[in-house]
């Protein structure tokens, strides 16, 4: 049978040298594999109350809106800093070399909403924790995470499950 | 009867003065506002063949993946140049100061597929323009392009409609 991974295509030395790096846009772009993606994502959540998605950018996005609108709830950006027109609050965080911020409208979440955070990847954890903070910042409960792949080599999985996060992914690539 | 345009949000002088700035946010936020303009964005082809929706970075990935989710296609992404990982085509556009520059991946589409290009705005239609263009350069057959919002006054819809295309929005503001 036909499995996630079979549709993930790998792309060497890209952004730079030394990555491999695991190119989603194959596994969108086929009618079936995005449906396989988008139902196994919500399988673990299965007969639990989710009220909103919230996605990163940009990647995040394509799946967020799938995803958000399969399980009939709103979608919720949390983006690059600047790009967001209304009041935001934002978030810092580290990368290899200085630091990132992302923004989300300090309305964008209800206090008690429960929220499913959702990205394409899972590497260091960065983006994702710090969208974390900006959702529990506002009073969202998170539900948990949900990442097409998962690189645990970079050590995002267990600083989110440190977080008390549960962390789910739909197939893992070791050694990158 | 709620509509379309009582879910979007102005934001005067984003992002920068003089600007109403119509955001699609608080639109995708809300169940029943996200639900709507996927249904509404889809009506004009009932019965007609999509194989596959484009989507325009970045606020075209949240509607282009429900979109795309909803018909039970692939989703295809057009990005600001240098984020596709793998051999693109890329198509430069002029904007008010300089020109931008967006890309595809260069076996994004198979020629003859019918596609749906997406995105929330359609203001001077330069962005959807270039998508057009690369849609067509690797064989693509457009259906329609797809919009929640139109500004007429900025002739975009003009533009896309002396190219042939069929233009669709679920609205409309002037003065913009």
């Amino acid at each position: 049978m036909t499995q996630i991974t079979d549709y993930i295509r790998t792309i060497p030395d890209f952004p730079h040298e030394g990555i491999m790096f695991r190119d989603v846009t194959t596994l969108f772009a086929d009618p079936r594999g995005f449906r396989m993606a988008v139902d196994q994502m919500l399988h673990p959540y299965a007969g639990q109350r989710i009220d909103a998605v919230a996605g990163l950018e940009a990647r995040g996005f394509i799946l967020g809106g799938a995803i958000a609108h399969q399980l009939s709830v709103g979608f919720i950006p949390i983006r690059k800093a600047g790009k967001l027109p209304g009041p935001t609050i934002s978030q810092t965080y580290t990368l290899e070399y200085g630091t990132a911020e992302v923004e989300m409208h300090d309305d964008a979440i209800t206090a008690g909403q429960n929220i499913l955070l959702v990205d394409d990847l899972l590497a260091t954890g960065g983006t994702a924790e710090a969208g974390i903070s900006l959702i529990e910042r506002l009073g969202g409960v998170i539900t948990a995470c949900a990442f097409v792949i998962d690189l645990p080599d970079l050590g995002g999985r267990k600083r989110l499950e440190a977080m008390g996060m549960q962390v789910d992914a739909l197939c893992a690539f070791d050694g990158d």
